[in-house]
Protein backbone atom coordinates (compact mmCIF):
# COMPACT_ATOMS: atom_id res chain seq x y z
CA UNK A 1 0.00 0.00 0.00
CA UNK A 2 1.34 3.46 -0.63
CA UNK A 3 0.94 5.89 2.00
CA UNK A 4 1.78 9.63 2.44
CA UNK A 5 3.30 10.54 5.50
CA UNK A 6 3.58 14.66 7.08
CA UNK A 7 6.17 15.20 8.86
CA UNK A 8 6.51 18.47 10.89
CA UNK A 9 10.38 19.21 12.55
CA UNK A 10 10.58 21.95 15.24
CA UNK A 11 13.22 23.03 17.41
CA UNK A 12 12.37 22.19 21.01
CA UNK A 13 10.54 24.47 23.45
CA UNK A 14 12.90 27.19 25.06
CA UNK A 15 15.83 26.33 22.03
CA UNK A 16 16.55 30.08 20.47
CA UNK A 17 15.12 30.65 16.94
CA UNK A 18 17.07 33.26 15.66
CA UNK A 19 15.49 32.49 12.18
CA UNK A 20 12.14 33.20 13.91
CA UNK A 21 13.13 36.40 16.04
CA UNK A 22 14.22 37.99 12.71
CA UNK A 23 11.39 37.45 10.70
CA UNK A 24 9.38 38.87 13.55
CA UNK A 25 11.76 41.80 13.80
CA UNK A 26 10.88 42.24 9.82
CA UNK A 27 7.12 41.91 10.33
CA UNK A 28 7.11 44.99 12.79
CA UNK A 29 9.34 46.98 11.04
CA UNK A 30 6.82 46.14 8.16
CA UNK A 31 3.67 47.36 10.21
CA UNK A 32 2.45 43.91 11.10
CA UNK A 33 3.23 43.17 14.86
CA UNK A 34 3.72 39.62 16.06
CA UNK A 35 2.62 37.65 19.25
CA UNK A 36 4.71 35.03 18.96
CA UNK A 37 6.61 33.21 15.74
CA UNK A 38 7.98 30.15 15.34
CA UNK A 39 9.73 28.31 12.69
CA UNK A 40 9.50 24.58 11.08
CA UNK A 41 10.58 22.18 8.36
CA UNK A 42 7.85 20.17 6.70
CA UNK A 43 8.00 17.25 4.60
CA UNK A 44 5.58 15.30 2.75
CA UNK A 45 6.40 11.91 2.01
CA UNK A 46 5.26 9.43 -0.13
CA UNK A 47 5.68 5.34 1.10
CA UNK A 48 5.65 2.14 0.42
CA UNK A 49 4.61 0.40 3.57
CA UNK A 50 2.15 -3.07 4.50
CA UNK A 51 0.15 -0.87 6.90
CA UNK A 52 -0.49 2.69 8.40
CA UNK A 53 1.63 1.84 11.65
CA UNK A 54 4.74 0.66 9.39
CA UNK A 55 4.00 3.87 7.06
CA UNK A 56 4.34 5.32 10.65
CA UNK A 57 7.45 4.13 11.75
CA UNK A 58 9.05 4.17 8.38
CA UNK A 59 8.41 7.83 8.92
CA UNK A 60 10.24 8.13 12.83
CA UNK A 61 13.31 6.28 11.21
CA UNK A 62 13.17 9.11 8.63
CA UNK A 63 13.53 11.72 11.43
CA UNK A 64 15.21 9.71 13.51
CA UNK A 65 18.31 8.66 11.08
CA UNK A 66 18.41 11.64 8.57
CA UNK A 67 16.11 14.91 9.14
CA UNK A 68 15.94 15.78 12.84
CA UNK A 69 18.40 16.25 15.11
CA UNK A 70 17.19 14.56 18.62
CA UNK A 71 18.76 16.86 20.37
CA UNK A 72 17.22 19.95 19.19
CA UNK A 73 14.20 19.20 17.89
CA UNK A 74 10.98 17.62 18.23
CA UNK A 75 8.79 16.32 15.65
CA UNK A 76 4.87 15.19 14.99
CA UNK A 77 4.43 12.57 12.20
CA UNK A 78 0.72 12.36 10.60
CA UNK A 79 -0.34 9.14 8.19
CA UNK A 80 -2.59 10.41 5.11
CA UNK B 1 -8.72 38.61 19.62
CA UNK B 2 -5.62 36.74 19.76
CA UNK B 3 -5.17 34.31 16.91
CA UNK B 4 -2.30 31.92 16.36
CA UNK B 5 -1.82 31.35 12.35
CA UNK B 6 -0.28 28.09 10.82
CA UNK B 7 1.29 29.41 7.25
CA UNK B 8 3.02 26.77 4.99
CA UNK B 9 5.06 27.93 2.58
CA UNK B 10 5.86 25.23 -0.47
CA UNK B 11 7.32 25.60 -4.09
CA UNK B 12 5.06 25.56 -6.71
CA UNK B 13 4.16 22.75 -8.58
CA UNK B 14 6.76 21.79 -11.24
CA UNK B 15 9.69 23.73 -9.47
CA UNK B 16 12.21 22.16 -8.80
CA UNK B 17 13.52 20.86 -5.21
CA UNK B 18 16.63 20.04 -5.18
CA UNK B 19 16.80 19.94 -1.27
CA UNK B 20 13.98 16.93 -1.70
CA UNK B 21 15.97 15.18 -4.27
CA UNK B 22 19.08 15.23 -1.88
CA UNK B 23 17.09 14.05 0.88
CA UNK B 24 15.28 11.93 -1.33
CA UNK B 25 18.47 10.22 -2.02
CA UNK B 26 19.91 10.01 1.01
CA UNK B 27 17.02 8.04 2.52
CA UNK B 28 17.52 5.55 -0.53
CA UNK B 29 21.34 5.30 0.88
CA UNK B 30 19.69 4.34 4.46
CA UNK B 31 17.72 1.44 3.09
CA UNK B 32 14.25 3.82 2.78
CA UNK B 33 13.09 3.97 -0.81
CA UNK B 34 10.48 6.85 -1.07
CA UNK B 35 7.96 7.52 -3.67
CA UNK B 36 7.66 11.11 -3.31
CA UNK B 37 9.09 14.03 -1.34
CA UNK B 38 8.15 17.34 -0.77
CA UNK B 39 9.59 20.34 1.58
CA UNK B 40 7.79 22.75 2.95
CA UNK B 41 8.50 25.88 5.95
CA UNK B 42 5.91 26.11 8.38
CA UNK B 43 5.36 29.51 10.22
CA UNK B 44 2.89 29.78 13.36
CA UNK B 45 2.06 33.23 14.10
CA UNK B 46 0.64 34.40 17.10
CA UNK B 47 -1.71 37.75 16.09
CA UNK B 48 -3.87 40.33 17.37
CA UNK B 49 -6.60 40.89 15.34
CA UNK B 50 -10.30 41.91 15.43
CA UNK B 51 -12.04 38.78 13.87
CA UNK B 52 -10.61 35.64 11.93
CA UNK B 53 -10.85 36.95 8.40
CA UNK B 54 -9.05 39.63 9.94
CA UNK B 55 -5.78 36.89 11.02
CA UNK B 56 -6.36 35.13 8.07
CA UNK B 57 -5.84 38.72 6.36
CA UNK B 58 -2.77 39.62 8.32
CA UNK B 59 -0.98 36.69 7.43
CA UNK B 60 -1.91 36.60 3.74
CA UNK B 61 0.24 40.28 3.99
CA UNK B 62 2.92 38.42 6.10
CA UNK B 63 3.07 35.95 2.98
CA UNK B 64 3.06 38.31 0.61
CA UNK B 65 5.47 41.19 2.17
CA UNK B 66 7.84 38.81 3.94
CA UNK B 67 7.67 35.48 3.74
CA UNK B 68 6.55 33.75 0.14
CA UNK B 69 8.26 34.78 -2.95
CA UNK B 70 5.41 34.71 -5.31
CA UNK B 71 6.75 33.34 -8.16
CA UNK B 72 8.11 30.31 -6.83
CA UNK B 73 5.85 29.27 -3.84
CA UNK B 74 2.54 28.72 -3.10
CA UNK B 75 1.30 29.06 0.73
CA UNK B 76 -1.99 27.72 2.64
CA UNK B 77 -2.98 29.52 5.88
CA UNK B 78 -5.14 27.96 8.20
CA UNK B 79 -6.49 29.96 11.57
CA UNK B 80 -6.51 28.32 14.33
Amino acid sequence: MQYTVNITIALKEGMLDPEARAISNALEHLGIPTLSLSTARRFRIGLEAPTPEAAEERARECCERLLANPVIHRYEIEVA
